[in-house]
């Protein structure tokens, strides 16, 4: 009975991550708006299954993204360590632009698109709180031009959001070539004295992806 | 009787202009999938008379678009005829990412995502060639990047398209922001040699608004 038990168990973890992960490949195809019950046809389990283990969408977004939402961070922390601050500012967004490139389901959930999926809104704000961070340092450093605005980061993160291909390769290509046009242009010293930037806009992420459907 | 008549095809008319003036502010805040059942009651007329007037969606899309497309085509005409093709480059760019910004209708149908309305790819080939020569002209006179790629030109408008916000002056603000970023390091000699560009990507506009259901 106890091996009854422990095959029940070994079932049950098999069933879990079947589903997170048909989870994550469905929401970064088609977003965070894929019906629960195309998630448990595609995994091969029922939906009452589906929804024991998951009670509500947002506790599986909050879990099928997890782990890269992590990555984003550590991405950010490695920014904040990097020994050089315009290294570390620029392999910062250009590594979250590469990570979000194709993947609508994480650059929703990154961006709160859930905001009742409470360990995704404590990332961004951790996310955000990181980038002003990194920020600063670069600008400190002399490299990062000092009119480059925090509300610069959702500009650069909703345009990266516009470059999308049926072609995932031609995205993630086209992203970045954008983000390194966008990063020439941060750069202290590069500006063009004689066509000055009109002043950052109060961009809310979130906007990004309200016609996403999610 | 002759009277009669000509009051008829008054109503006709402005049946006509209000069902083309509803459509393209349906179309720009919500897409060109908006129901006709939807435009039809805004307007305030049955949905066989809107039909009667336009008998297919690609119809009524040209007819909405046809005056703003013009416009754009104008602008770039202008680039052209501008006697320093570096303004000529930035104005246009500038003009048309401006007009983009905030109208979804507008951006699906110049991009083409109703390939049979045949009067929108027209216009769209035309812009193509015109953006082409701009190009060329600004480049002849050593003022754009000689890297710059006509697939560019699609880059900037997919990343303009991504910038969106509940308030279209938010939007707009923002648009201009990123389009004042992108042209700083357009312009040639402000080239960060330290960091060169990746090679363009073989980017289709129309997928960019793959996602807004059009």
């Amino acid at each position: 009975m106890s091996t009854d038990a422990s095959h029940m168990r070994a079932d049950a973890r098999q069933n879990r991550d079947r589903i997170l992960e048909v989870a994550q490949r469905l929401f970064a195809e088609r977003g965070l708006d894929v019906p629960m019950a195309a998630i448990a046809r595609r995994a091969g389990v029922g939906i009452a299954t589906l929804y024991r283990r998951f009670p509500t969408r947002e506790a599986l977004v909050t879990e099928a993204f997890a782990e890269q939402i992590g990555h984003c961070l550590s991405v950010l922390d490695d920014a904040l360590a990097d020994p050089d601050p315009w290294h570390g500012f620029c392999t910062a967004i250009e590594t979250v632009c590469a990570m979000l490139s194709g993947d609508r389901g994480l650059s929703a959930a990154f961006i709160g698109a859930y905001p009742h999926a409470v360990d995704v809104t404590g990332a961004q704000e951790r996310a955000l709180r990181e980038f002003a961070a990194v920020i600063e340092r670069a600008k400190r450093a002399g490299e990062l031009r000092a009119d480059f605005a925090i509300e610069d980061v959702a500009m650069v993160i909703m345009a990266n959001n516009g470059i999308t291909s049926d072609s995932p390769e031609t995205a993630l290509a086209a992203s970045r070539r954008l983000v390194a046009y966008l990063i020439n242009s941060f750069r202290a010293g590069h500006a063009d004295p004689s066509r000055p930037l009109p002043p950052p806009a109060p961009l809310q992420l979130r906007d990004a992806f309200d016609q996403a459907g999610t």
